[in-house]
């Protein structure tokens, strides 16, 4: 066993984990599959770490799954203070930019809550995720960005009745980041919702 | 990129993540932390992951953190069909018994529905937590048991109100296995809520 960390260390750990715990009253625009509420981030975070374990096989051969898997795990803190942006909400490039700011404040004001060597590990972490050019974040940001899709399509709808999305919108807005990190992923759950959108006249 | 999976085993995890969106709607004995609603498996699955990946140097040296995160993103998958078991509830060897063969089942049926590969490996990485044998899993167990003590302490007792705990049980059913994977923590933790047990008469 390593050194013991003091009381004052493991008090800001503790510090952390109760701010973290506000992930589970940030509600995003996604039900859960059954549709009886909308999903919170904080068991978001658990279900798409669940879809990454579960697809490692899909991920290109440099993709790090446990590097993936702790990006996952962190992808969302910010949200304790910056709040969920629903991707198919309205899209103003003022807005989006007020909200980066938002969230760099939340990742220096939360993940400094910790001990330094952690703090710098977990930032760097989410950094690198965000920065979505390694071959580890792309594949973590395609399944970020797979699972609400399954959820709307489980719910009937879910947010793209909300926003009266089309199949077009969804093609950009998602299925290009999911067709880049998991490119055996995107024909499949293409080819399942494609009849909801047609039915609803949206294809 | 590995050879492309079919449509029928995509089918088959698709369906094993909708089962496991489940989770968030079972409910736990101990709250989130600001203590207003009981926290839900879904969401504690990923919180106590985020405790295990902070404490990752009071694990011992043969601790494999990255599947420490992965027993605990898979741990309570079973409580879709078996539900949660309050460790402060009443204790019966015969319902006890009756508990371990329907999660059992739960991991037979639940891991059953995804490409046998994985299920494989999935079931062989939960019946290693469960046996609680490995470091890593001790280590495991011991996260899974501090952090619904901090939340009882941060909501002014939660679960421990409801089952009438005392320290002296506190210390057996949690502290033991505390102190068995995090030995730092557990010191650190008992310090934090003795005032609690102590004013209200049961320290
Ligand atoms: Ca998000």
């Amino acid at each position: 066993f390593e050194e013991r960390p003091g009381e004052e260390d493991l008090a800001a750990r503790f510090a952390f984990w109760c701010e973290a715990d506000k992930l589970k009253s940030v509600l995003r625009a996604t039900p859960i599959a059954d549709g009886s509420r909308p999903e919170n981030t904080g068991e978001h975070s658990w279900h798409v770490m669940l879809y990454a374990l579960t697809l490692g096989d899909l991920a290109a051969p440099q993709v790090d799954l446990a590097l993936a898997l702790r990006m996952l795990l962190l992808h969302d803190i910010v949200e304790v203070d910056a709040g969920d942006t629903p991707i198919h909400g309205a899209v103003d490039p003022a807005a989006q930019a007020a909200q980066a700011r938002a969230e760099l404040k939340a990742a220096h004001r939360l993940f400094g809550l910790l001990p330094r060597a952690t703090a710098t590990e977990f930032r760097a972490t989410w950094d690198a995720f965000e920065a979505a050019q390694s071959p580890t974040a792309i594949f973590a940001k395609s399944i970020d960005r797979a699972q609400p899709v399954l959820h709307n399509l489980a719910s009937d709808g879910g947010s793209w009745r909300t926003y009266d999305v089309t199949l077009a919108q969804l093609d950009t807005r998602v299925g290009d980041k999911i067709a880049r990190g998991a490119p055996a992923l995107w024909p499949f759950i293409r080819a399942r919702v494609f009849p909801w959108f047609a039915a609803m006249g949206r294809a």
